[in-house]
């Protein structure tokens, strides 16, 4: 890991760049703010401010680094969720093979924290960005690129964008979750066309296979398994074909966030083939979870022996209006909060260092810098009063902070997590 | 203004924090690739990336000035919508009185690029954001803040927060747009309780009336008109019954994107009162317009006599999958175009530095990082070409973009506009 990198974040000067933190912070650096230790609710933090759970946060790196050693899996968890490179590198801490990620920007924050191995769960056709890529691999031979392929002329176009490259890309045939469904190649023997393509192009050379379960349509655990069957089977012929000859590992993979499960099922049945198989395994919303789609989506919802999942996110708002006993009005809204698959959930209220639960209060709506906000009789909200709500849907909480305190369970922040989207 | 501080913007170095920028600009300051004058389409840019087009920027801006002066309005667009200081300086270059804010990070941005007269159009109550108010106020004499009240606690809390500080806090009284609206107070009998409040708080000086004519419940021109006639009368009344003596100016605003031909209307017709009144439009989203929402709500539809605005940003994304010829997918998802308020449009299709419209092709959904496209017979789509897509919303566009090129109608890109969200 680029250390000197990391190290660098915390010599970021806190200005009007980070939304949330202390105003009277303005000049120290991450750092020298990290170790003052302030307390979120008493030191000066403005609203809205979105905070992590310091031991949520680990349990959950935990646990998945638990469940994929269990399951003989190698994990590469989708850093588009958090685009945070010190979360990379505690991912990488605890276990893991590299980093997903799904566009060519996200790979050159991850190098430039100096992540050495990248899975890029896309296709990537843009001249630009593969003549990055052929350059990252030139001047590093301590770095593992792969990513995907689905159609003849996607091969042909990397291959000439990658001309005169040294080292060959590493690609992976993706195998589309179904008819209809997103990226990836719909049917077995137009994979083996694009195999043939990669075979025939100097640049790139055939690694394994891989897909995403999450988009097999109308998704239940059985299709969910029909479809991963599909993809080991297209490994299997392909290892039969010859395909693989040469590789020191060939690479399967699958799972996001919602069915790692099966995924962990399917591929404990993988044969032996013609070189040892990376199972690798990509889910990325784990790390913070989420009070809303993950929280029902979980495998650990199936299989609960094996642990659970905690949700680290809370985003603190303040009523500014009550303007009606139905109606409250927060300061935090579509910039602060996700809200492409769930709206907020109001969790607890804060007034004179006291905390309660909610009752009787619900976000009913966002507008760019306000929750609208439902209150029942008993819900006694003040204005002045901190709302801490629950979010749904990791990724577009992440996307929209720049530098998110990590608060233990008394409210110390000990630690500020830098995103790059 | 501070131009030293937007100076240092153009001394900024490239690098892995702004997607889309072209990977060997890496090093480069800000000002260095804007003077290379490098060609959007063929000068190592990479997908997707959001540009903003120089000439209708141009337009917007003049347009808005043209429209405020010829309607005798002063004007504080809406700083939310782009939080780009480069913007703000131009929108005061072409005659903006100052710039309206809906939250204290935003103002903490406007005030490190020098804005000196700022209208937080919204509650605030945040201890720690009203101590740093107080400090710009008390260390800057040039600088000019108003900020929304529209409750007797919201009064008082302020007044605590604030005590101790030199210069009063202007604020003006938010009469809400009608039953079940978002913030303001609901009644008139209700506000001239919270200019009672006001006027005895020793830190706050009651400074006039505002409030938001968009969220007039089943709004239409005559809804509008009769809640900004309220509005008006609220003025009246408050500076009949002398609460604003002793103001250089009083203060009516109003105005979002969708209603500003109201209320020129309408503020045409506020009769004389004790001191002169400044009628302050504060519409934002005209700067860059749009291709959705924005298109169908502007006002100059109604008034075409008096210009049009045009639609600033496009999205250029490059097909990566045609797995069927149905679909289509792009590298653009959640993380890149506005989809709160309507899915981007596709508009043009590029392929070997040719343009042609992109019929027989639309958007049709949304991942983080992918568009999903159906494609009719005659789209002729193929992997590799690129696709610029309109979007709907400016506020949730330019939140998804740090630097963002401006570019010429031939590509040349001439500008790079910083936004801090």
């Amino acid at each position: 890991m680029a250390l000197d990198a990391l190290t660098r974040l915390a010599e970021e000067r806190v200005d009007h760049r980070f939304k949330g933190l202390p105003p009277d912070a303005e000049g120290l650096t991450v750092g020298e703010l990290a170790a003052q230790r302030r307390n979120l609710f008493t030191d000066g933090f403005t609203t809205p401010v979105l905070a992590l759970s310091a031991e949520r946060l680990e349990h959950n790196l935990r646990l998945m680094e638990t469940y994929a050693a269990r399951h003989g899996l190698a994990f590469a968890p989708h850093g588009k969720t958090s685009m945070a490179p010190q979360l990379f590198r505690r991912q990488i801490e605890h276990g893991a093979w590299g980093i997903t990620l799904a566009v060519p920007h996200q790979v050159r924050v991850a190098r430039a924290y100096g992540i050495q191995r990248v899975f890029l769960a896309n296709e990537l056709v843009d001249t630009a960005a593969l003549k990055w890529v052929a350059g990252q691999l030139d001047a590093d031979p301590g770095f593992r690129f792969l990513c995907y392929v689905d159609s003849v002329r996607g091969v042909e176009l990397m291959d000439e964008a990658l001309s005169g490259a040294s080292r060959p890309v590493d690609v992976v045939v993706e195998l589309a979750a179904g008819e209809g469904a997103r990226t990836g190649v719909r049917t077995e023997a137009e994979c083996a066309a694009v195999a043939d393509a990669v075979a025939g192009a100097r640049t790139l050379r055939l690694a394994g296979v891989a897909g995403y379960e999450g988009e097999v349509p109308r998704a239940d655990p059985e299709r969910v398994r029909s479809w991963l069957r599909r993809l080991v089977a297209l490994a299997v012929d392909f290892d039969r074909a010859g395909r693989f000859a040469g590789l020191d590992e060939i690479v399967v993979s699958a799972g996001g966030s919602a069915w790692f499960d099966a995924v962990a099922d399917v591929f404990a049945g993988i044969p032996e083939l013609s070189s040892p198989v990376l199972k690798l395994l990509r889910s990325g919303a784990y790390v913070s979870h989420d009070d809303g789609h993950y929280r029902e989506l979980t495998p650990f919802n199936r299989v609960p022996e094996e642990g659970a999942l905690e949700p680290a996110f809370r985003l603190w708002t303040q009523v500014v209006s009550r303007p009606s006993p139905e109606q409250a009005f927060t300061n935090a809204g579509k910039r602060d909060a996700a809200y492409d698959l769930d709206l907020p959930f109001a969790q607890v209220v804060r007034r004179d260092g006291g905390e309660r639960p909610a009752d009787g209060i619900s976000v009913t709506g966002l507008s760019d810098q306000h929750a609208w906000l439902r209150t029942d009789a008993e819900a006694g909200l003040e204005v002045g009063d901190w709302v801490g709500l629950g979010l749904s849907h990791p990724c577009t909480s992440f996307d929209k902070w720049v530098l998110i305190p990590v608060a233990e369970a008394d409210g110390t922040v000990v630690d500020y997590i830098r995103t790059f989207f």
